[in-house]
Formats: C-alpha cells, sequence, structure tokens
C-alpha cells in the first residue's frame, strides 16, 4: 500500500517512522509548507535502514494534481493544518485515494468540505488516532450506560506549554455528555499525553486511563486505520466504526460458566 | 422483595446496611454460626434507622426447612463459607428461592451441588460481586481481543495480612489466558483493594483500575444482582450475565458523525 | 494518659475507636452538642471490648469547668467546630491540659485565643493531622527546594458531596506557594481523600501521594500527637514541629559510599 | 565546561543532546566501540544548531593520552560499560578530570579502581543519574525514620524486554533494608521507567512514585553533578552527596506558625 504524508512536524516525523518499519505500507513521500530538508530522504533522516522512496517536498513545488500522477498513492495522511485539505483533498477524492487526517480541529466551512470529498472516497477523521484513546471511549460509554449515576471526571495531563484544553479530553466530555468543568487540566513539565476517566462509585471507583509513551502510537494509529479501511466503501469513517467489529468476544472458559448448555452471551456488529 | 443473609462477618454486615437502606429490599434476618450478637436486631446493632425485622439468629437454632417456613424469604445472600450451602441450599431451591453467593472458593463437589440447585431456582455465584471488578473484566476482554498481541500485566494490592494471591486476580488471570507470573501482589497496611490490569503497547499504555472504598461496594453488587435475577428462568447465572444487556449502546452524538445517514453502529445482546 | 474529645461526628468516632485501642491513651469521656446517644458508653456503641469509661455527655449537661473537676484528663482533642474552643479553651489551659484540635477552620479572632490559651499550655493546630499528609508537605517543600524551576500541581480527590477546595491542598498550596489554579479537584462518588503533588521536570515526573483509607488515619496522627506533645514546654505546635525531630537519618550502607573515611551526610534538627 | 562522553548508545545520545543544549558544557568529544558514525559531527547527526565540536571517535583511534592531550576535557561523562574504565581511568585521573560514571554495575576490582582514581580527582558514580530517582531515595529513607513500622513495597515498571530486576530498584531496597520480595516487576509494551515505594499504613498510604519521560532525564542529573563537582575536594561521591545541602528548607509562612517568636524548625548540612 503507496502512502505519502502531508505534514512533518513532530508527529509527523514520528509517524513515518513507524509507517517505514511496517512491511505492508510503503511510504512515497512527504510534503510540507516549509523548505527545511528539501528533498532529502526521510529514511537516511530518521537514520532507518529502509529502501522506500520517502523524498521530501514543499507544497510550492508541485500542484496536487502534478505530485499524484508522479508519484500516485493509495492513501494520503494528514498530520498538517486546517489548510493542509484545500491543498490535496479534491484531487485526493478525485482518484479515490483513502484520506486518514488527524488533524484536531477543523471549521464547519472544512467538514462540510470533508463531506463533499467521503461522497468519492474513504475519509477517516480522528484528532487522536490511537488505539488507546478510542477503546477508552468505547468502554466508558459501556459503562455509564451500565451505572448512569456514577459521577464521571475527566483527568488530563499534558506538558506545561500546552495551554488550552486537550482536544481528547473534549471529545471524551462531549461523548459522555459532561460539562466542560469535568475536565481537570495538569500541565508540568514534560508529560507527552496522559487521558484518565475516573467513574465514582458510593463505594469504589473504576479508572480507564491511557499514557502516550511517544509520538509514535500515533504511527500504529495510522497503521490500523490504513489497513482496516482499506476495500471499504466511500463514507466517512471514525476510528470506532473500525474498532467494533473487534468487539465480538469468544466464549468464556470458567468451569462454572461453560455447565450452562447455551453459549451465555455474544457481541453483534450490525 | 425479602432477603435473608447467611454469615456476619465484616463484609456481612456491611452489605447488611446497603439493603437496609434499600427501599426494595426488606431484611428479614440473619443467619450466623456464632452465638455472637444473638437475636440483636441489625439496623439497631449497626445504629440505622429502619423498621425491617433483621434479626440475627444461630444456625443451632432452627433447621433452614423451619426458618424458612417462619420467617419467608424471596432471596438468600451468602457471604458465610463453603459449608453455608449444606445448610439452607436445598431447602432454598426447593422454595424456589433465589440464591446469591459471595463465597469466594467451592470444592468440586460443592459446585456439583450447586448445579444440582440451579435446575429448581436462579443461583449467582461471584467472588466478587461488584459492579467495577466485573466491568473491568468485560472491558480486559475486549481490548485483549482488539490487540491480541499487548502485554498484559495484573496488580493487585490488598493488606499486609492478605497472604494468598487475590481470588479476583486469579480469575482476572484465567478469564485472559494469563500465566500467574502475570499477577504482581502487594500487600501494606490496610489498603482494601486494588486490582489493575496494565496493557502494555510500544508506545502505549492503557490501565483499567478498580479500587474498592469499603466492603460496602458488595452491596451494591448485591442490589444489582437481585433485582436483575428477579424474574429470570432458573440456572446459574454470573455477574457477566446480568451485565450484558446493559452493553447495549446509543448512537453517539458528534456532529461529524451524526452527519451520517446510518447510525454508525450498534451492540446486540442475542 | 487520660483523654476527652470534643466532638462525635464521624471523624470523632473514628478517632475514639484507634484511642481506645491504643494501651497508652484511656479514653474518659466525649462531648457532643446533640443530645443523641447521651450516657451511651463509647465502647458498647463502638462494639469494641475495652474497660475504659468513655461516656458520650452533652455540652449542656456540664460547664466544661464542672466536668473537668469530676472527670480531670491529661489531654483534650478537639474534632467538633470553631466554637468548641469556647467551651473548653480557657478551663483547659488554666488547668495546663494539652490541646488538639482538628478543627479545619478559625476565625482571625479565635486564632488569637489559640495563641493566648498557648501561653498556658500546649496547643497543636492541624487541620489534617495525618503523619501522611505531613511528611508529604516537608518532602514537597525540600524538592521545591533542589529544583525550584519545576512545574508543581496538586490533584487532591473527594467525594461528590465535598462542594469546597481540601483545606489540606489549600495548606500545601500555600506552603509551596503555588497560585489557587495549582489545585485540581476532582470530586467523584465516595472517595475518602486523595492528595497528589506532582513535579513535572522535562524529562521526567515525580509524584507525591497520600491516599486516606478510613477516618481512622486521624486517630493515629491524634496518638503520634500526644506522645510527642508530653513534656513539651508550652507554646504553639504544628505537626511538622513534632516530626522534624525523626528527620535525623542514619549513614548509609551501600559499599561504595561507606568506604569513604567520613560519614557523608547528617540530619540535624538546631 | 568542556566535557566529553564515553559510549554512544541511546542514552549516551540523549545525554549529548542535553549537554549541547546547555550553555554552561562544551561537548568536545564522544568516544565509542563501534566503527558507526565514526568522525561524524554530534550536533549535525542530532540535527542540533550548535557550533561545539563534538566529534565522535573509535577507542581504536586513540589511546586516552592521545585523545586528552589533543583534546583537553575537565570532566568525563561514562554511559559505556564495565571496561570504559580501563580505556580512560588512570588517564583522566592523573589529569585531574571529573569523571561522572552512569555504568550501572561495576565488579568488585573495578570498585577499587574507582577508590584508587578518587585519591586523584573527584569521582560520581550512580547507576540512575536523575535528579528524581536520587530524591525519592532521600525522601524513602526519612519516611521509613519516622515510620519504622510502615509496609515498604517497590513497584518498577519497565519495557516487555528488560528481564532482570530494575537496577534501581535493587538500590532502593538495599538502602531501605527491604528483602528482594519486596520489589514488584511489572514487565509490558515499551514502559521507559516507573519506580514507585509505596508505604503502607493501617488506615492510609504514601506513595513516592518516579516516572522517566525520555532518557534525556539522564541528561539533567549530568548536568547537575557537573555543576556541583566543579571546585569540590578529590573524592568519590554520591548523588545523595551533592543533593543534601539543597535541603536547607526557608522557614514556614502560614499565619499560626510565624505568630512563634522563635524560628520553629531548619535543616543544616554539617
Amino acid at each position: 500500500m503507496k502512502v505519502g504524508i502531508i505534514g512533518f512536524g513532530k508527529t509527523g516525523r514520528a509517524v513515518a517512522s513507524v509507517l517505514l518499519e511496517s512491511k505492508k505500507i510503503n511510504l512515497q513521500w512527504v510534503v510540507r509548507q516549509s523548505r527545511l530538508l528539501e528533498h532529502r530522504s526521510v529514511p537516511e533522516f530518521l537514520g532507518l535502514a529502509s529502501d522506500e522512496p520517502g523524498l521530501i517536498y514543499t507544497k510550492d513545488e508541485f500542484t496536487a494534481s502534478e505530485l499524484l500522477e508522479r508519484y500516485p498513492v493509495d492513501a494520503i495522511v494528514d498530520f498538517s493544518s486546517e489548510t493542509g485539505l484545500d491543498y490535496y483533498g479534491a484531487e485526493a477524492a478525485k482518484r479515490g485515494i483513502i484520506i486518514v487526517s488527524a488533524v484536531s480541529q477543523y471549521s464547519d466551512e472544512k467538514i462540510g468540505l470533508i463531506h463533499q470529498l467521503a461522497q468519492h472516497t474513504c475519509v477517516l477523521q480522528s484528532p487522536n488516532i490511537t488505539l488507546g484513546i478510542n477503546f477508552l471511549l468505547i468502554a466508558a460509554k459501556i459503562l455509564k450506560n451500565i451505572a448512569p449515576y456514577a459521577d464521571i471526571e475527566v483527568i488530563e495531563e499534558h506538558f506545561k506549554a500546552k495551554s488550552e484544553i486537550s482536544g481528547t479530553a473534549n471529545i471524551i466530555a462531549r461523548e459522555l455528555n459532561l460539562p466542560e468543568e469535568s475536565i481537570k487540566s495538569v500541565r508540568a513539565g514534560g508529560i507527552i499525553g496522559v487521558h484518565e476517566i475516573l467513574f465514582g462509585f458510593p463505594y469504589q471507583t473504576v479508572r480507564l486511563k491511557h499514557e502516550s509513551i511517544t509520538r509514535e502510537a500515533f504511527g500504529n494509529g495510522i497503521l490500523f486505520a490504513l489497513e482496516n479501511l482499506r476495500g471499504k466503501p466511500k463514507g466517512i469513517y471514525s476510528m470506532e466504526d473500525l474498532l467494533l467489529p473487534y468487539f465480538k468476544l469468544k466464549e468464556p472458559e470458567s468451569e462454572i460458566i461453560t455447565a450452562k448448555k447455551q453459549p451465555w452471551w455474544q457481541f453483534w456488529l450490525k
């Protein structure tokens, strides 16, 4: 699967390194705004042994149309900003190229554009494209369903310089119908990213906690997304859409329970 | 719903206090081995305002048959030991009385007996009858299904005097197919009970953590079990059986996602 | 050492149970505002085997002078409210009775009164009279001294119904010169009390964390305070005053370090 | 201050990047075993803007004597292995060059050599040369002194591939006189390094916890060590030796306490 990356900041680099190490993905190019590192090879720059092309280009060098003609890809991974979409969106959709965007915030106008693109190709947009966070979110929704009377608080910890509330924490709060005051933002030193969803009961607590070790966590999420979007019909997808088929559980093996004639529970995805 | 309790140790007392405070449950009696507190009133002993009878009897005073004739109940909650079942099991099953046992370990012989009783009434047996732990176990199974390559460790913390590995940790390990070495037992001071299931990934971790605040947590689990067993057909039930119908999630509400025509995911219980 | 308790709410009861179990302390009486439980015996009420008198009286029954004449004590432990001091303060000071107050907030006027009383007897006032919290506070001050550039945040978790910021967290913030915004208050379920002081560095974090298991933790702090105030000259004392003599460390035992001729470090209290 | 580094594995690189960014330190060279990266510039290799020389040499290219004549330094930082010392030890000591070694384990023979070198220059050896861990260790010793009856457990978490018990955890256990069974080792995914010292009391717990975010944490520890060893008399030093002068605390500022005439407490280093 041939892939191009838009954006080459810290996260873009980390994701590039994970894609380069995957045998299922072939990194074709990186396009970025800045002229820094122009025409350098990504594997060489990152010190990784790889014979994938992965050259770094500047937006100004090619139009997206020229780029996609010369160096065609099956999927584009976007770690740039809201305006990245203007560069490649229409040209990618026209060619049925899968679009995976990890840009954290889009204006209403851009969300409209995403819907238009999704009439022609698969588009996945997720501001926190890790497996862990997306699992946490689904598990938290389930627990809230079991125990709607629980008190829920979201605690997020990030590096000191991060001034606003974490976008991921905002999504968690929104999906669980919590007021913004439920989010407690801790800012200290170089903490990469911690999200904890705390369920308080009268006599017990349940904590669902995700810790990012490095930005490469996004790379594994991207790999998961690319593998699971392949072959899907066009439309808009979320990480949850892709995760849910995995929620089909095997039957339990404990003695007492298997003594029952019938399989006792099972999940389905419609 | 009229309920009797077998066993009046620390956990039995905590559960009794939760049942007394519930308006849906009427505590009829407690039966215990020891003569201590004989004929005392449970509400008075626990300092709770309640006009439920709740008298404390000794096993030697009545046979179970005499007890259940004089003071009939709809359900028996067992916090005693393995032998408790010998006292009340057959008589309760004969009368179709719901049996909820939180006894942690049963011999093979007793498990056989439980199966026999379950041909006549509803029997639920669970060594850790809290909502939190049972939710954690299901969530952990799902995450293992999504990410079978994750490294899983179970960390359990309890008071210093607890010498053996926690029964709950053993169940978690068994249900997740982990070797016993995956359980790390921490013993210090008066810690009531902490269970953490740690999923380690290359660049992120997910921690599912349950903390017991007081033994009353079992009381809420018992309430949940009693309410959900009521009216069910006879047979053996686990806490998971009762929890799963709650796994049916509502549709999400985020803008991007609801823009799609079709509901994007849904859970069913067969 | 004969002790009387003012106040018999949840914390007062927990502390009473710890004092009753200590062989060094003899609980003489409890005085409270409410007529509930009047003339009941504390050991009997708490279900503890003890032959200490420990009768419960009402404020209206005796003046403090009458009480202290009939049932003299060496120390008074106050878990009531700000006005408790008006009842017993002057009479206790006159008799040189040690005063230990865990009342969380005093007005300026009452602080003035405390200073007057301290000219006649030993007075210790501490809103969180546990060993753990007071150790944490000293340790945090030391770490701030070593690393003044660290980002410090205070995370406190308590039960849902606690509306204001924890008094202990406020003291931590004040003593570490942190703005109130550094305190993140989490409120959920029945959490008894968690205080974490987080030091964030560019590439590492240090967390100092205290968890209360039950209110009896205050009892152990009271025991520590009573034992260490005994025989001290009159004046005002804090928990830190009493803890510091314990900061004298033994010499280390690691091979490399002991190879040095001179003891390498040592603490003194002036 | 001119500095050379021995060893250029993952940690050596991280430390080099921190030293390059410090204005007080000038990185002269790196010497390593492998011929890889020979004569490359460290700033260029790490992508950092710096005009410090920082060239990479191989052990075989120079003897330590030749190296230190041509490219003199004030301090050598050793992140290689036990045998690194054989290369540079004697020549560095002869010239009074400060030696800071973060090699985790030395044989008795090498410890003897360190003592000999320390008769000529300052030598600091510490297997975990972070500020955080060393603070934790001192704080834990103090708390053990205050509460010798506490139950202490050490929980350490590292990446799956780390097979042995963490050297740091072993040091913590040794310094606190704990049996090896007190160390619980958790191994999962890519966890960089977590050390928690848990003090369990009957009704409360205190947790002292250190988390490494990246290997650069060692760099800050090295900076601290270099700055504080400068000008010190020759001899063996530990991180604790250097930390202790910082334990002198200011006087408190709370109202009640400052009302007392005399400063209430203070620390001294002999």
